[in-house]
C-alpha cells in the first residue's frame, strides 16, 4: 500500500507576515492554483514587540486564519507552522524542514531563502509579485505608525478588526519609541 | 465591530504524539465535542531519531493530519503547532502562548504541564484516559521494536501505512541499537 | 502564621547601569520613598567589554553597591539581581520575574521594557528624569572616551575611583577601536 | 586613592539552595566569621518545578533572606546573585565570575565545583559539614513528599512558612506525580 | 581549471576520543589504506570534567597528534576538527557538515552516527572493531578511577605521558566524586 | 618523562578568513618564523552565506589548506581549528582555549580579540600589517560584488579556483541582493 500523501503536490512559503496583507492573500491563492497544498513558514517565530516584528508568532496564525477565511480559501489546504531563527544560513533549510510535512517546491522572492534552499537542493520558485509597492508589511507598518488610517485597505477586514481588538496599533507606537 | 474570534472556545492540547494513537485521536474527538476549536502543541519538536521520540515534528504532523482525516474530523477546527522544548518550567506556559492563539483551557494529563499551567492562570482540565493500558505511545514503539505487528491496531490505518512508508519501524530499531 | 513578605512593597527597577550614575542613585533614592524595598535588575548581564556595555555584571554591582553606599541607602533595602538577555519579548517579563522576589510594580523610563511589563500585567511606574541631558551612561562612556575627566563628576566618587582601579577607561578604548 | 574594595575579603559559596536549611545558614555564618562578605551564588537559577529543583531563583532568594534575618546575620555582608547553569564545565567558573563582585576564595564541598575553581585558579576551601545526614536539602523534599511535617524542622522558620504560603509542598507533590 | 581537491577521496570519522586509544589509531590506519584523508571530528567538543568526558576538545586534539606521530601517520592527511553537541538528532549531520570539508563516507560503528547520516544521503561505512573489549574508552576510564596503571598499556605512550602531565587521572578522580 | 608538547612554542592566530587572502598567509608565515606551530582559529564558525561571512567553516579550512600548500607550508606545524561565536566577550578566550591545544600566545591586531586575551592573562602580539589597503578579505568580497575579477590577484591561486569551483562569487551576489 502506498503513502496516502505521494500523490499530493505541496509548495513551502515561507514569510514573516507582520502583519498579513493584500500581497500575502494573493499569493497563497497563485500557490494554490498550482499546488494541492501549501505550508505557509512563520518565520522569526519567536519575535515580536518590535518595528520589524509586532506580533507574536500565535497572532499572526490568529490573523492569516482570519484573512484566509475572508478570501475563502480552503483551511484543509494550507499548513500555518511558525518556526524560530537559528542564526546559522547553512543549517536554516535543514531546521524548516524538520518542522514541516514533506514539500516539493520553495516559492519565495527572498534571495537568500532562495539560496539556501537551493544549495540545499530543492526546487525553487520566484512568485509575481502582487503590486509591491502597495502590498508590503513595511508599508502598513509605517502607516500604523503615522496614525494614517489608510493602512487599513491593505489588509484583509478581519484583519484590521483583529489588530484594533488586541491594541495592535497602540503597541507599534510604545515599542518603537525611543 | 468585535474580535471574530472572541465567542470561540479553545482548548490547547500539548502532547507529544510519538506516534499518535487512536487514544490521541478519541481524547481530540472529546475536546471538540466540549470546544469548538482545539489547538495541538506538537511537543518536544526539535527532537527525533531516539527511542522517545523517533519521528520529526513534521512527521507527526503528517500523522496526526492523516489520522484526523481518518477518524473524519473537520481539520478546519484543529490548529497544529510544534513547539521546541525550553529547559525552564517556569517560563515554558509563556513560550507556548507565544506560539498559539488565543485559547481557554488546557487539557492535559501530564501533572507537570497542569501544573504549569495552573500556577500561570490558566484553566487546567484532566481528561478521562481512553484504555491507557492499551493506547500509548510508549505501548506501540516498545511493540515495534519487538517486531510484534500487533502496533498497527493500536494507530489508525492511515498512520500505520505512513509510518511504514517513511522505514519508521527500521529507523526506531536503528537509533535504540547500543 | 503570615508571609512575612506580605506587606512589603517592592518595586523592580530595570536597567544596565553602564555605568551607574547619579541619575540612577537619585532615581533609587526616588524609589525607596514610595516603596519598602527596589530591586536592582542588571539587565544585559552577559554582555560586556563593548561601547554600549564596557563593565561586566560583577562590576556593575559593585559599582551600584559603593554608590548606594556613598548616598547612605540601607543595602538592605536592595536587592541587586543580574537578569542575562534573551532574544524574545514577549517572554522577557516572565524570564525576568524567575530570578527576582515577589514585586508589586516595575518602574521604568524605557517604553519597551514598560509595555513589556504592562502587556504581562504588572502596574507600571513611569518615574521623573533627573537631569536626563547631563546624568546619563551614553554621556558618562563619551567622555570617557574623548579622555575628558569631566566624566568623574557624573558618578559618584567610589565608582570613579573603582573604574579607574579596574583600568576602566582604557578598556572601553580599546574595546572601541576599529 | 585605593579602590575601596581592596582590603574586603570575600568567599564564593556556590549552592542550589532548594530550599536553604540549617545547614546553609550554619555554613554561611562559618563563612562570615573568616572572610568579611559572602557571594552566594544560586546556582541553576533557571530551574524550578522539579523534584530536585522545585522552587524559581527569585523564590530561593526570598527564602535565603528571610532565613538571614531569622539568624541575625548582617544582610550588607552578603551578596545573592542567581546563575543560570551553562553544560560547559571548563567555562563554568568564568561564566560564573562575570555575574558576581571579586571574591577570595571559593567554599564548596562539591568535588566537582571545587576541581572546576581550582584548574581554573582559585584558592578553595572545603567546609565543614553541619550534620549533614540530618540537613540536606533532599532530605527536606523527601520528607515534604512523605508528608511529613518533620521537614518544618530542618529550616528555620521564616522559610517554613514561606514555603507554605506559596504552596510549595502540593507544588512538589504536583511536579513529581507520573 | 579543476577544484583541487576534486580527486581526493575523505571519510568522515567522529567519536569523542575520552580519551583516543589503539583502537582508535588502528581504525584511522584502517581508513587511511581506504581513503586519501580522514577527517576525524572531535565530537562533545563542549564537554569535559565528567566521568564521560573528562578531557577538553583541545586537549582530545593534542592527545591525538601525539598518537598519530606515535604510530607514524602523515599528518598532511588528517583534519582534526572539533563539534559541539546539538540536541536536534535531525539537524546535526548538516551542523557537521558546516564545519568540515567536503568529504565522500562516514566511517562509524555508532548507529545512531551511521543511521543520521544515512538518512541524510551519505555513503556509511561501519569499520572492523579493533578488540573492542580491551580497547575502549570507557574502559580506559575505569581503570584510571581503579587506580589500575593497565590503562597505560590501551593508549600510545606519548597519549599517556600528556595525560599524566595534565594531571588527568586526579581530575577523572576529583570530578567523578559523589 | 616530560610532555612532549612542553618545549614546543605556539601561537593562537584567530580571523574569520571570508576568504583568506596572501595578507593572512604572509602572516601565517611570519607567526612560523617566530613560533614552532600556529593555532588557526577560524572564528565565527556557524556563519556562512551573508556579505561579511560568505563562506562556511569547512570551506574556509578547505581554502587556507589549498593555500598552505601553494605557500610551501608544513601542515604539520599548523592547527585550524573552528570555533562559533557566543555574545558573551568576557567568557570568549576561555570557550576558545577550551577548543585548541596549549598555546603560548595570541597574534592579533584586532583591538577587541587583543583586549579579550590580554585581560584574561595571555601574551598578545600585534603583528604588522601585509599592505592592508590591499589585501583584505572585504576589499576581496567587494571586488566579487562588481563583478571585478581582480579579486583573484589577491588570494593564492588554489583559492581563486576553489572559489569558482563551489559557485562562491554566484553565492555572494545572490545572499545579498535586497
Amino acid at each position: 500500500m502506498h503513502e496516502k500523501t505521494k500523490g499530493v503536490k505541496r509548495a513551502l512559503l515561507p514569510g514573516r507576515f507582520q502583519p498579513p496583507h493584500w500581497g500575502h492573500f494573493r499569493l497563497i491563492k497563485w500557490v494554490l492554483e498550482r499546488f494541492d497544498e501549501v505550508i505557509i513558514v512563520i518565520g522569526s517565530a519567536q519575535k515580536s514587540h518590535s518595528f520589524s516584528n509586532p506580533f507574536t508568532a500565535g497572532e499572526r496564525i490568529e490573523m492569516l486564519r482570519l484573512g484566509l477565511k475572508d478570501v475563502g480559501i480552503d483551511l484543509s489546504r494550507v499548513f500555518m507552522i511558525p518556526v524560530t531563527d537559528i542564526e546559522t544560513n547553512f543549517v536554516w533549510p535543514r531546521w524548516v524542514e524538520m518542522f514541516v510535512p514533506r514539500f516539493d517546491c520553495v516559492v519565495s522572492g527572498n534571495p537568500l531563502v532562495a539560496r539556501l534552499f537551493f544549495e540545499y537542493g530543492y526546487c525553487v520558485i520566484t512568485p509575481p509579485m502582487f503590486d509591491r509597492e502597495r502590498y508590503s508589511a513595511t508599508v502598513v507598518r509605517r502607516l500604523m505608525l503615522k496614525g494614517d488610517a489608510e493602512w487599513r485597505s491593505l489588509v484583509p477586514p478581519s484583519v484590521a478588526e483583529y489588530i484594533e481588538s488586541i491594541g495592535g496599533v497602540e503597541r507599534l507606537r510604545r515599542v518603537t519609541e525611543v
